[in-house]
């Protein structure tokens, strides 16, 4: 690897700090881009950086954005009262793409983990709070995941907003669609008996 | 994936263009862009761009270099007086890594492929037979790789250079080492028991 120029090492080197990019593939892409149009390479640099500039927090919903408001927020297509609580923006973008949900969001920018020294004040559910009430909503949809602190994370809420008298739900988890049952784990068939439904 | 901000997908969009990169890698890549250090990712645009404006061909071997000449062309612990041929510098850095061959390259820069109009004055062929005179080159291994047109432009080198009266070496093919015969293709057996050499 010592055996090219100075300034491709250095390449080959950030490249592989990217995530689920290790060496080879940091050295193939490093001299994907030496032999690419000068143009291409300059476009890749230029988005980067205009990205890192350009995204903020939306200031309702705490998704990300290019403007003060994101388009969600911004848009007057959008059922209002009703907020889907996701963690992340990336969790926003899967519901988006199901096109299962047309009320708007709120990214909680985490969840609630102790042993990370992760409290209700590091996350934006004050702001759920202040929202759930200015904005008269009258359900929140709690789409955190399904891990350990995801669930931990639904519940603290579902107990936290009870008291303001709105409807609160929490999507439904067991067997994926199309799922084999004996592929599925113990933990999620237990859910998903657990959680059954009468065929209406 | 339409909703996320503008800045992010075309970040998206550029980094799927690299080689190997699909739409999800790109998605995980640039959303890793977003959340790590600010200065990660400016090292990373600034070495891409470095890498660009500074990397060029060496005058004597058309290896990459981040100078007029190689640091292999320039050492003065290399064996004088053999070259080594290969097609590209990547070429050229695998053999430096197996560590076997102590003398000079000399990279073509591709090989011999009429049909995509890849004639002998389209490769560093001229250049080639000036080093061996000038440099008074006793011995060339023939490095190209063993596709159709690897082996062509090796038949090729052979025949032109040959009255030269040099000695002229090709590398050997056969069953790579640790290779199961039973998963070896049978063009590669049959060159492996075309030039099988005797135990010594």
């Amino acid at each position: 690897m010592t055996h090219y120029p100075q300034s491709i090492l250095k390449l080959i080197k950030h490249v592989a700090r990217l995530p689920g990019i290790g060496e080879k593939t940091a050295e193939r892409l490093s001299m994907h881009m030496l032999h690419a149009p000068r143009r291409e390479v300059e476009q890749l640099a230029a988005a980067m950086l205009e990205m890192r500039n350009s995204v903020r927090l939306c200031c309702r919903c705490f998704g990300l954005s290019d403007d003060e408001c994101c388009h969600i927020c911004a848009s007057a297509q959008r059922i209002d009262g009703i907020l889907c609580v996701v963690e992340q923006p990336a969790d926003m973008v899967a519901i988006e793409k199901s096109g299962a949900f047309k009320g708007r969001y709120h990214i909680l920018q985490g969840v609630l983990s102790p042993i990370d020294g992760i409290g209700p004040d590091n996350l934006r559910i004050k702001e759920l709070g202040q929202r759930i009430q200015t904005e008269q909503i009258a359900e929140i949809i709690l789409a955190t995941g399904t891990s350990v602190e995801g669930e931990a994370t639904a519940d603290y809420l579902a107990k936290r907003f009870k008291p303001l008298g709105l409807c609160i739900s929490r999507i439904a988890s067991g067997v994926p669609m199309g799922g084999d049952l004996k592929y599925v784990d113990q933990v999620t068939l237990k859910r998903a008996i657990d959680t059954r439904h009468r065929f209406t």
